[in-house]
């Protein structure tokens, strides 16, 4: 019998994803509908595949939406995160199986019970970050375990980057996925442990409290720490741990960088500014500065004091926040104003590679030594559509609904990919694609 | 005919109001019903006069709401702000005006064309601040305009505070009011004029951006910028105004202690800390600096830089947060841990007075020369019941409900105290009350 797969969203970093999907249609005898609110990017990804077809629905209307999950067996949804609740609250009432990228919700665990109760799998966060991280640090954890270690440090970093040899911007950043997400990234207090004790970022400093990560052959680069890595503790199984820590990746100097925006308030996603047009990037710049005489290059260096440097300037410079550049929105956000200008300046350019890292620091106790343990993962990009985002966002969903079609698995409820039944054939799948972290014992 | 009047809320800043509204209910033959959740609020509100009942509902529950609000005519809500919405809607579906003496919330403004299609008023910003504020600075708008002036300034300040000769901590703070309005005041981005320029002040260094004001007979008070300031221009018609600004007094050296808070992070209300009870407040101060050797004092001292001094310490060791203090509550945000702190330490004792300060300042051009004008208004406390905040906020609400009831003005739709039928005939009356501005011009 034929298995109905639905995707519900078609950007960017889809790609990788339905193009696996549809590979494998005929052997496993799926047909696919692949669906967005824009039906000519769910054309282009289908276009040339047979056991597929493209459409278009308004996912916001109830009756639509339930009839189209209504029609199929499972659920791939790649909307923004904030629009799976609904989805999931149907599925879990019409009884169907739903594959999310994202981080588990407060809405989504609440679905939990039921969803078990009618053997309802809700897959999510089987992504890059979260996904790929929780597999690979899971394989290690469980593997130190049966060993006998006691783990007592686990930090795990990741960053969505542009590869090295298509850097050619002084910020050392491309936008290989949602703009957006990198402009607002981390308004929230980040959460861990450090040698024993909680520890908390607020928002306002996060870009000054800077880890540095190294990769061979890479070199390194600035980690700033990421949400809540205490929520981990218990799924990750890591009662001892004295430092728990989980972050973000960027080229060196772009955190220090990044912190200008972050202490002006040029981040604040909280209130709109009308009749923006009127003004240039330097006013918007000088309406967070205390009014004197001198120009607004010099009151924010003063104004951040010990936290600028040259570098820094520079970077402010390439982004021509010193010239007269007009805003082009007429109204928004001091961060969708911010974004505006990002998207034209970070633009990954047509031939141009990214490219992800990601990097697990373990310590642990074993036999009365302290050991430490290193797993890393490169992976960059074909081309500016098939990125290294889109495949190690995409593949690791696409190769767990696989598995769990042929049965390599069966679970139902709220789940991450975080059990052993899930984590090894997707790790092995994976790096017969080329992902593959490399371990390190120093 | 009788007019019933359904007041709900019965909480501490609704003595004076309730007082005022039951004091006069003969003469203007109203009947009125005063409920809480906490039906002893009322009761005790209650007590002793004639023409009125006591009651108690659940003002979440929609059959509840709509059957109080629909057995009478006229509405006043003391709820906290963010339950206005459901009684307003309500309101305007059962043809009832509603008076609340709060910042009218976009959900209210949504409202504002079919409450007038039907007569209704939605009167809301009839308090303290806001309200008395808007009638008495409106009423100096519209003089000076009278006489052909231009004006070019305007700054607007309000502080509930202690009063002096009770002022017998090293905060002199003390609260008369909500004090989970007082932990998380001030938690957006500040947004005003200066000079004819757009300015912004981000949360985290409102309380570092200080203007200093005098009041004859009170010395010198603090104050940080409120909220949205800009929003005002157009309701006031002050079209060329170069500066304006609303902001919130406190006693000199509470703003550079507070930004002590904010700086630290203990003031975010986003997340939880759960077992908090196994911590002092030293301990969770630790949370928010880098692990160091020496002392939490000392990494305070050094993590404040130039932000620190003595004063700010003593203020700090006051609130015992040097000591081996336990946390109480089990689990909190850091703004709720640090609330359950002060409400100890800045409690409104018995035989306490509080005072409310507030003063206008404006600059305006006429006959081609350049004018300042002060007016400021003192209020006192009776006691701790009868404080300065119960009046300020209470009567105002009375007062206008009385004035509206008896044909003084005829509005309908979402109003503030800004036009004359409404804040002429409130001035006289609070004026007589003893609420009374005094102008200077110099």
């Amino acid at each position: 019998m034929t298995t109905r797969i639905l995707v519900i969203g078609a950007g960017r970093s889809t790609i990788s994803l339905i193009d696996y999907l549809l590979k494998n249609a005929s052997s496993y005898n799926w047909f696919i509908t692949v669906t967005d609110a824009d039906v000519n990017l769910a054309l282009a990804k289908t276009k040339g595949y047979l056991n597929c077809e493209a459409k278009t629905f308004n996912v916001s209307n109830e009756i639509d939406r339930k009839s189209f999950i209504q029609s199929h067996d499972i659920v791939v949804s790649m909307l923004p995160a904030f629009l799976h609740a609904e989805v999931a609250k149907d599925c879990v009432a019409l009884g169907k199986h739903l594959f999310t990228a994202s981080y588990v919700s407060p809405e989504m665990k609440e679905l939990n019970k039921e969803a078990q109760s009618k053997g309802v799998l809700l897959m999510n966060e089987i992504g890059l970050d979260p996904g790929i991280d929780h597999a690979s640090a899971m394989k290690i954890i469980n593997q130190l375990k049966d060993k006998g270690a006691k783990i007592t440090s686990f930090k795990s970093y990741c960053g969505g980057l542009v590869a090295p040899e298509y850097n050619d911007n002084l910020w050392g950043y491309k936008f290989s996925w949602n703009p957006r997400n990198v402009v607002v990234a981390g308004q929230s207090t980040a959460q861990y442990f450090q040698n024993g004790k909680l520890k908390f970022i607020p928002y306002n400093r996060l870009f000054t409290q800077i880890d540095t990560i190294l990769i061979d052959g890479y070199g390194s680069f600035d980690a700033y720490a990421n949400r809540d890595s205490i929520s981990y503790q218990e799924p990750y199984g890591l009662k001892d741990i004295q430092t728990l820590l989980r972050g973000t990746l960027r080229m060196p100097g772009y955190c220090e960088a990044w912190n200008v925006f972050v202490k002006l308030g040029l981040t604040d996603d909280t209130y709109k500014i009308h009749q923006a047009d009127s003004m240039t990037y330097t006013q918007l710049i000088n309406s967070f500065l205390l009014d004197e005489k001198n120009s607004v290059r010099d009151r924010l260096r003063a104004f951040m004091g010990k936290d600028y440097n040259d570098a820094i300037e520079m970077k402010l410079d390439y982004l021509e926040l010193f010239s007269d550049k007009k805003i082009k929105l007429n109204e928004g956000t001091p961060a969708q104003l911010l974004q505006d200008l990002l998207e034209e300046k970070w633009k990954l350019k047509h031939n141009d590679k990214d490219m992800i890292v990601m990097q697990h620091l373990f310590e642990y106790e074993l036999n009365g030594k302290t050991h430490k343990l290193t797993s890393s993962l490169v992976v960059k990009g074909d081309d500016e559509d098939y990125t290294a985002m889109a495949k190690t966002v995409g593949l690791p969903l696409a190769i767990t609904l696989k598995n769990f079609l042929t049965g390599k698995f069966k679970l139902s409820g709220v789940q991450i990919p975080i059990v052993k039944e899930i984590y090894d054939p997707l790790i092995k799948e994976l790096e017969q694609l080329g992902i593959k972290f490399v371990e390190k014992e120093n």
